[in-house]
């Protein structure tokens, strides 16, 4: 990786396979150069200056290499400072051939480009002060997002609204700090500058806010990755057949608009546009058979990092009071999971028969997952027990695991200070921990960096972005 | 499917899946409307109008639904008449998520357009006369173009090239008509305008070009679809082995440059930039086992459709008098195919003992499949035999089965026309022959066209182009 934003990179931008058209992108301080040296007028063949042009306006002409024609494109300059990275970007629009990306992208590697790294536009965009750095991270979430929540909390993030929530954290915390390390200056004089009281009341703010963050994350990393989903049950109740009828109405819906489609990924899914993530579950049996304990121990383990267990079961397999025996073992182990019992195969004898043999259990669901019967009611009430539709996304959510730690960290460290101000510890012990806090949240929007994190950060993104 | 060019289409033109960037792309007389109704400038959230931007220049702006900020985006509009299909034209560069784009061309069709069929950009290019029909045909090839050579084919036939041979054809024809015609006009007279010696050289030489044009085909299609190559020999020969290891080595080269893949087809191999293309085959053996004569008829369609029979044997099981029985049997099948034969398994007891045992026969390679021995030659063996990179691509080539078909078939009427003008026939049946060549040849560049025709031409381009 290198911190160095002047050399000119190049990358597809948009997404691999034959496709009506590509773009490839370059950045840098070379790139309308790079662009320009092959690029020819459609007209009369000559070759055309890209350097002319105005910036944000878009040219036809022929790429030609060794009196081969690679191909017409439209190529769209745009100049810096005002562009995504702050460097010049050229963007070149072709045919969806990926013979003809690859010949072109050679073509721009020989003329003195390189292959971009994942992410490292963005990474430009912050380095050259475009973004900061929970926006730019923004950037790879908001691409990933698949619900409405997680498209909104990533746009809010990306246009800023965590950072300037940080900003004045830390704007506060150095108030705080200033107001400390004077009494340091003076602490041989033994003058005390800071009323301890307002001292404590603005520390005590600061806390409670990052306590909020710090908690958000919660529903923030559901947001993000789903709603952690267990489906237990015996083996033969037809865990794995609910499963797939659930993936596949959410397939068919995806591909309602032709022309789309979403990246699906083989335990997840949307309903009603909250995301739920499902957990691989082995069946679960309460018998002491020591071999399949192995397989319920898995089953227990997926049901500690659920925040739903659907138990499932054949509604002729258990009697009322077997299931009342069943759901004792189970709520050992469910902690503040929310738990959904379900009873399949009312094909079998049909809903009735089932609804008076299990009258007791209110919240009960009668499903047929063979005839796919009742499936929607299933929906509604995973939807309701975790709408994350209804989260509200003009209040801060920290999604990203990171910048959770980072308050974390930022949180310690102030509780530290605050027992300090209680003990009447002196300024400088005090002042360490809020330097170490400052540098924490900073962190988080990249006041504070340093090359490991940026590279960490920037290799899970998506080479071209 | 609909002629119609004035209502506003939408799609996605670039690749599915998860990107840096995606572009969607609106196409009608109220595309730039469309596109405006819910677009946002960044500096004061204000309404934006597309209408008042000059065409072919950029912006940046938002587009914001019920108060929900869909994306942040680069809007390009590109006016009438000077466009890829004659009509307005918006391109909208947005994040690449599938939500996003799911979003933004749900808002789009909200507003009135709606979704294209596959190829109706270049079918609009073709009905506004942008394009004639081959030119629009060699679209859809150059995007699937996989080699230098079918690249340039399709090049030079998107650029007109064909079309021009073409339009002089039929203005040759239609020279030769209207002399036959005259002649027509004044037969009752017993008049010979024509003569009929200048007739019989000018219809020869169209029939000559023609016929060049159809012998092209031969070259045009193994250009586009590859090489057909058949791999057979006894089952425990190593024939999936070798089949496995070129095509591993064709996506080693393929994915050589970062960001870059081609969309590999299982039994599709470039090397050096030759395409070749993989017929499955069974094992093949010539003994008289009743249950297996069907893989071996199996085979033995392999190889005749194939321009290259890869014989591969294990050294260590044949010998050479043995070898000389299963070619002589082999032969019988091979027809114009070229063989090549190739020893395997080296590596068991080294190439040197196997070279003294098959010393006979001169063309012989000797590889060792397991430890990818010698591989090499082989490959440079195949490009020798049918190295595509050496057609002259500034000769018209033609690739287009339908092409060759029309060919064909004027071909056919214009031989009828000259045995007529032999027969000393009367020019009005004549000229029933030259109109119907000369129909054949307008459809090929779309001058004559049928509904039906476009239909099934445009049905098989990616949606988006």
């Amino acid at each position: 990786m290198t911190l160095n934003t002047n050399d000119t990179i190049v990358a597809l931008a948009t997404a691999h396979g034959t496709s009506a058209i590509a773009v490839i992108r370059l950045c840098g301080n070379n790139a309308i150069s790079i662009a320009e040296k092959h690029f020819y007028s459609k007209k009369n063949n000559q070759l055309k200056s890209l350097h002319k042009i105005k910036t944000h306006t878009t040219v036809f002409g022929l790429y030609i290499h060794n009196n081969v024609i690679i191909d017409e494109v439209l190529v769209s300059v745009f100049k810096a400072p005002n562009t995504y990275t702050g460097n010049n970007i050229v963007e070149i629009s072709c045919h969806g051939s990926p013979f003809i990306i690859q010949k072109l992208i050679q073509l721009f590697l020989n003329d003195g480009a390189r292959m971009a790294n994942p992410g490292e536009f963005t990474m430009r965009a912050f380095l050259n002060g475009k973004l900061d750095l929970s926006q730019a991270e923004a950037v790879a979430d908001l691409i990933a997002s698949n619900s409405a929540v997680s498209h909104q909390v990533a746009m809010q993030q990306m246009r800023g609204g965590f950072s300037s929530k940080i900003k004045l954290l830390r704007d506060n915390l150095i108030n705080f700090a200033s107001l400390i390390e004077l009494e340091l200056d003076f602490s041989e004089e033994d003058v005390e500058f800071a009323n301890r009281d307002d001292l404590k009341k603005l520390i005590n703010t600061i806390i409670s806010i990052i306590h909020k963050l710090i908690n958000s994350f919660e529903v923030g990393n559901v947001i993000k990755n789903g709603i952690p989903v267990a489906i237990v049950g015996k083996p033969n109740a037809g865990k794995s057949t609910l499963l797939n009828i659930l993936l596949e109405d959410d397939r068919a819906i995806v591909s309602e608009i032709p022309g789309t489609t979403r990246d699906i990924i083989e335990d997840e899914i949307t309903i009603d546009g909250v995301l739920f993530r499902f957990i691989d579950t082995a069946g679960i049996r309460t018998t002491t058979d020591v071999i399949e304990q192995i397989g319920v121990n898995k089953a227990f383990d997926a049901i500690k990092k659920s925040a739903i267990v659907i138990y499932l079961f054949d509604g002729h397999e258990l009697s009322s009071g077997d299931l009342k025996l069943e759901l004792e073992l189970l709520k050992d182990h469910i902690g503040s999971s929310q738990l959904v019992v379900v009873a399949n195969k009312t094909d079998v004898e049909g809903e009735e028969t089932l609804k008076k043999e299990f009258f007791e259990f209110k919240d009960m669901i009668f499903i047929s997952a063979k005839e796919h019967k009742n499936i929607d009611v299933l929906k509604n009430k995973l939807v309701s027990l975790f709408d994350t539709r209804t989260v509200d996304t003009t209040d801060t959510i920290v999604t990203n695991a990171r910048h959770a730690n980072s308050l974390s960290k930022a949180y310690i460290a102030l509780q530290k200070v605050n027992e300090g101000l209680e003990k009447q510890i002196v300024g400088d012990i005090l002042a360490l921990d809020i330097r170490y806090a400052l540098q924490e949240l900073g962190s988080i929007t990249g006041d504070v960096h340093a090359e490991d994190l940026l590279k960490s950060i920037f290799t899970k993104f998506c080479i071209g972005k």
